[in-house]
């Protein structure tokens, strides 16, 4: 995973579990794009006092994901839903192609619904 | 959830996260189904003190997936592949009735293997 993306994925599945003060860093620092020096300034502490509180929120959210496994998995989920959408545009187009059934092309919808929904 | 089921899903989830000491009283009380007596014979603890045990790791799990919610959200996942099974296995029963065709026979194929997989 791409470093920022990781960040996020693992602060939107696990950031609850952060302390009020490790999730307002973590949310200035990777959301909100501030520089350590301006967290620490605005928070009056030492730029360093920030980095140690970014580094154990860090280690927090990826010790959860060793533990848990859980984005592993919803990675895996999207992945499946992408390859079931694939499959169902393909059966939609030789619906429209060759068979012209209306119900065939509203049991399609219904899948395309449901991925969409599940992919939300 | 059926509270059996719903401990089960909340130690398969975040087991991980407890102690090894709770983890062997949950695991022995919830899955092996020993009584408090017997794990506290065993451990050479007071049955309070077992119970204890499994009531501080039965509210840490709790607390994990009230806030993650992760369990809820695998179960919707599981409903919603439900339903796109339902709707796939009509268009392979379509399909066997009225169009007979190799190419959708095959798409159906894939989104039952996929739905299948995610499932497990």
């Amino acid at each position: 995973m791409d470093s920022t993306f990781e960040m996020t994925m693992l602060y939107d599945f696990y950031g609850d579990l952060l302390t009020d003060r490790q999730r307002e860093f973590y949310d200035l620092y990777y959301n909100e794009d501030f520089s350590l020096a301006e967290i620490a300034e605005n928070a009056g502490i030492s730029r360093q006092g920030v980095r140690d509180v970014l580094v154990r929120s860090e280690a927090t959210l990826r010790e959860m994901e060793e533990k848990t496994g859980i984005i592993r998995r919803f990675l895996e989920v999207r992945r499946g839903l992408e390859a079931i959408e694939r499959s169902t545009a393909e059966i939609a187009q030789l619906n429209r192609r060759s068979f012209h059934s209306n119900r065939l092309a509203e049991l399609v919808e219904e899948i395309q619904q449901k991925t969409a929904q599940l992919k939300e």
